[in-house]
Formats: structure tokens, sequence, C-alpha cells
């Protein structure tokens, strides 16, 4: 059967050509980067170099770049290495479930709490209107693993700025898809897996000053904010990822735009489908769609028996039964959210592929209405 | 130059049957392990074979383990996760510093904390007599990275057992060494790049039954106690790395115990060179020496100018110039400490090898001595 994967924004392929830069890692050059010796001095360097690639694509320096395992664990140290109790930190109602269930569990721990509510498309509203005195940090995600809707960052940190708040942003899925300078953010979250790099590395960049608390203790690495083994194969290849990521940005971008903009045009002329999100500022390679009168997990499902990998949301979530938090804050009802699906493309997704995508969407969408209760 | 690697308890190459087990869940086998595709479910299938492997090779249940990205998450998350304000914590005086730096954290934080002193070969002491009504955990590692020096982690199960105390055990440097069995452990800390797995992965055995607090917040992976997208190429190879090694371990054992009494009994034979931790009841690849009048950092970097690869204890710590705290405990004076060195072996050190590293070695303790202040 053919296979075609459109669920890029759940994780990628690792690159060919990062693959080949990380081979000698496992078996060859596997030094400690934290010893002495000659093997591993040769980690070291090996790692300080893929620091300077990642901290380049957002044009940060490399001692502002503290490599970690996700961006979970990125997002989770940003958050809770920067508030106490009594601080008050705003989110959005659109956050990846790892900055909202920091927000919740910090809220358990006496941090205030503010999740800002987005327009129809998905924009931030009222930011400003909604700092206090004691707010510590504004945490956005730049665009949503969901709708893939793209926040104006600059504006918001300079809100953030001119208002003498921390500014961090989730830039999971942005990061290496859209240009990024952290001129206005102060903390910013970027993984390795969803730009062609490995799974297992990710980092959070700090801008110089900041002084955050260690999730993790134990040796010194990281500037004692995140002991541990250095996972150099995995770093080796988040940096290659980076440096490739940051020389063909254009081109993928062009590229997947293209083909969005295609699935969008036709899935559209389908009845009862409509778009989520805004359809200019988003990801170039995020679709996501509702069906009137149909399960977004049915769709799934079937198209998954047709070799064809989307998903209703994201692969975190995608346990949970609830109706996403995302649609729902976007002011949608929970059954208009329950019928909503994500295609996400990647660099090598082809027109061949879209074709057959498109061809089956419309064969399973008519199915699914056809044993709809609700037609 | 021919390089001799030494320091198989900083690091592990990783095997080549591991690593070809890996290979396809780069750029082949990538799903996310959280999706409901095909894609990710191909991947949960193999997360769980990984985690049945790793569970086996301890004699625990598979949903016993909890994936992390490494020993050091495993041994904050078994304290930070059971340990609050008022509770009593026993820990001993030779824990890596992942444990140790985690009880001075948590002592801040107002947990009571009792580290029990050992004796001159390194077992711990007292266990009972510090056993309080608010004693919550015992935390002892099983075999020492510094001087190898196994604890009989079955007596301090029992006596915790008996006092109604959770025990645990960071056992990154003897699981897969040595048989380990978790019928008296509550908790029990593993790595995969110490056993020639890849870096990035490593568990926690948590006892059917115990409730942990989560370090991360996010999807709800791993029970809800580890989220973040699945680390799957590492996993897949810890499992295979943790198969391997129980399979093998006796010819291993065997292999490393003849190269390590034989390095013991020429090292013992230059004058002034003495051994650290008991001389049984030592890992297989643990060697541990000391020389008056010499300092081990001196020792590391000359014998590494000859392609060889050893330390002076823990990677994780070798940036810091203090004394080792675990040799100072042994009752070492901080003279005594600074003149050590620690060599440790993997499967694939041959004989060849040692017999360099020992005419290296006498040489240049001789050179070394001739420039000492000391002698």
């Amino acid at each position: 059967m053919k296979k075609v994967y459109l669920d890029y924004s759940a994780t990628t392929p690792v690159d060919e050509r990062v693959f080949k830069k990380m081979m000698p890692f496992f078996s060859q050059k596997y030094g400690n980067a934290s010893s002495l010796h000659s093997f591993g001095q040769e980690s070291k360097l090996v790692l300080e170099g893929a620091r300077e690639k990642v901290a380049d694509l957002i044009s940060a320096s490399s001692e502002e770049i503290i490599f970690t395992s996700s961006a979970t664990e990125s997002n989770n140290l940003a958050l809770k290495g920067l508030l106490k109790k009594g601080d008050h930190l705003i989110i959005s109602s659109i956050e990846h479930h790892c900055v909202e269930e920091t927000a919740n569990y910090l809220k358990r721990e006496g941090v205030l709490v503010t999740k800002l509510e987005v327009d129809k498309k998905g924009f931030v509203k009222d930011l400003q209107k909604n700092i206090q005195k004691n707010t510590v940090l504004i945490s956005i995600i730049h665009a949503s693993n969901e709708i893939g809707v793209i926040q104006d960052i600059e504006k918001i940190g300079k809100i953030a700025k001119k208002n003498n708040i921390l500014f961090h942003t989730d830039a999971a899925q942005s990061f290496g898809k859209v240009p990024i300078d952290v001129k206005y953010i102060d903390l910013l979250t970027a993984s390795s897996h969803k730009i062609y790099g490995p799974k297992g590395a990710a980092c959070l960049y700090v801008k110089k000053g900041i002084k955050l608390t260690p999730l993790l203790h134990g040796g010194g690495q990281e500037q004692g904010l995140r002991p541990s083994t250095y996972n150099i194969s995995a770093i080796v290849g988040f940096g290659k990822a980076a440096e490739i990521a940051g020389k063909e940005m254009e081109k993928d971008y062009n590229h997947q735009v293209f083909l969005r903009d295609k699935i969008i045009e036709e899935a559209l002329k389908i009845k009862g489908c409509y778009l989520n999100g805004d359809n200019q500022k988003r990801l170039p390679n995020n679709i996501n769609l509702r069906f009137s009168g149909i399960e977004g997990e049915a769709l799934v499902i079937k198209l998954d028996l047709e070799g064809i990998a989307v998903s209703t949301g994201s692969a975190c979530a995608s346990a949970k039964l609830e109706p996403s938090s995302v649609l729902l804050a976007l002011g949608l009802k929970p059954h208009q959210a329950h019928g909503s699906l994500r295609i996400s493309l990647g660099k090598y997704t082809t027109e061949k592929e879209i074709d057959y995508f498109l061809k089956i969407l419309l064969k399973s969408v008519k199915e699914l209405k056809q044993i709809s209760p609700y037609k």
C-alpha cells in the first residue's frame, strides 16, 4: 500500500545529511563531552559547533543556548525556572499542552496565571490590559502546533520589554521554518525532531543575564542549568538540521506553501468543510480543516487505512478524548472541534502525494457522511 | 598514535548490534509513538518491546519502567518525586553528584537529609540507627561510579522494608554488569550509555503502587510521569543493549575481572600505589588507584598524551577542582584524593591494551615523581 505521511508537525524523519553527520558519534567518537581526555575534548568541540549553528538560526550567541532533551523540557525549564509563588504569568489559551499543564501546575503552587483569549483566527487579544504589577513572564506560542497561526512575536516582545516583563515563546513548530530573531525575545524553545533532526535534542534560548533555577540537579553541564551526560549524537544532529533549515528555508517554505494552498483550495470545495485559523499568517506546512457532521478521529482512522497519516491535533494529546482546547478557544463548539483534522506537510511532501490525499479525503468524507447521524 | 579507551564508566561506545537495531528509527520508521496512525503505532509497539527487555534484566514488570533521558533525570525524579518538606531522606556519602546535589536542593526546600558514612572500603554504615519516624526514602548507590564498590542492596532493601521506608538505588554503573533483582528495591535508576547503548535514554524502575510527582508537565506519556515525544531510536537501542547485557553478562564479567585484577596486581607493585575501595565487592570493570606524591589530574593528562583515556573520577564533576567527596568519605586526606586515578574497562578492552597501559603508567608515574615537590 502507498504510504503518505502528512503529520510532519508531530515529528519528521531525520534528513539523510543529518544522519550522516550523526553516525560517527555512536560507536566511534563516543567520548563523554565532560571528560578531560582527548575522546572527551573531541566531543566537547563538536558540541560547541552544534551550539553555534542552533544559535545562528535565531541570531543568538552560542552561550545563550541551553541544550535539553525535548521542547517539553525546555518549556518546563523556562516557566518553572522563572516563576515562584505570588508571581503572575500570562499565557495564551492556545498553548501546547506542555506549557498549559506547566502553568496549571504552577497555579497549584501559588503562581497567578492569566490565559489570554484569542480571536476567531487564533491571534491573542488584550495582552497589555492583562499585565499586572507582579507579572513576571509572558509565554506565548509562536506558531500553533494545531492551527498553525503565527503570532506577532515582535509586537508581543515590545509590549513585554516596555513593561519590564520577560517574554518566552514556544517556537517548536516555527523554528527553522520561518525567520526568527530573538531581539525582542528573552527565552525561546526550539526542537530538533520538528526540523528533520533526531528526537532527544532541543534547546532553550536564554538571553544573557537572565537567571533560571534548574529543573535537574547534578554535574555542572550547561552552566549548571541542565546536568546529564551530553547526548552528543543528537545534539550534533540538531546542529546540522538547524544549519540545513537556515540554508534551505526559502525553498522549503515556497514548496510547502504551494502544496498547502492547493489542499486548502481543493478541500474548501467540499460541502461543509472549513479552514481553522488564519489563512495568511500560518505555518507553511499546516492545514487545519473541519468537516460538519464528521468525527475527526474517524477520518484519521479511515485515511490511515488508505496509508495516509494525519492527525486531529497534537500527538501528545491524541490519547485524550476531550475536544481540542485550542479549537474551543477559537470559539468553535465541541462538535465542531471534534470534526477537525490537522494535515501537516514536510519538505519531502510531493504534489503527487497531495493529489492522492485529496482523492482519498473526498472519498472518505463522502462515506463518513453517509453513515453520519448528523447529516 | 595508539588510542586506548579506559574510561568506560564515563560512557561506552554503542555496540554495533545495538546501532543496527536503531538505524531504521531515524529516517524510515520515524513515527511519533503517541500518534494514532500506523506510523505512530509501529513506533509504540517497538517502544513497548524495548520496555520489556529493560524490565527483564532486573526481573521487573514492563509497566514498572519509566523511560527518561538520563540517569541524572531518573535520580532527580525519584528523589524530588517522592519527598516533600518535613520528610527525612537518607543517602550515603558516596553518591553520584546528581543524587548528592538533588539532596542538597531538597534540603534547601525543607527536606531533612542524613548522609551515611562509609567505612574505609566504601561500605555504608549505621543505616538502621539513622532511621527516623519521618524517614520516607533511603537512596543508596548500588555500585560507586568512582571506586566501584558494590553495596549489599538486598540487605539495605530488607532494612527499608522492615521499617516501611522506600528504597531507591542508583544502579547506573551496575545495571547490565552484575545481576540485579528488584525484589527488595522500590525504585532503581538505570542508564543506556553505560551498557553500550546510546546516550539519551535511561529509566526509572518504580515498583507498582508507588506514586510519584512528575518533574515535567505536558502530554500524558509514561503514565503522566515523563511527558515528551519519545526518543524512539534511543529507547530501541537501550532495549537491545539491555538484551545483550543480559545474555553476555557472565562472559563480559569474567573477561573484565581478569583484566581488572591484572592491572591491580601490577599497579600495586609500584611504590606508593594503593587501591581505593574494596578489592572483592567491586565492579568487574573498575580500578581506582592512588599514588602518593602525584596529582591524578597530571597523570590523566600525561596518559592522554600517550593516547590513553582514563579519569580522576566522575566525568560529570571533572571540571571541578575540589578533591572527590567520595574519596574523602573513605577517610583519605585531600592530597591523597587528588592523587587518585579511575581506570574503567569495557567488554572491548584487550589484554594488549592493558599491557600498553601498564607500561605507560609505570613510565608516567616515574616521570611525575621526578618533578614532584612531595618526593
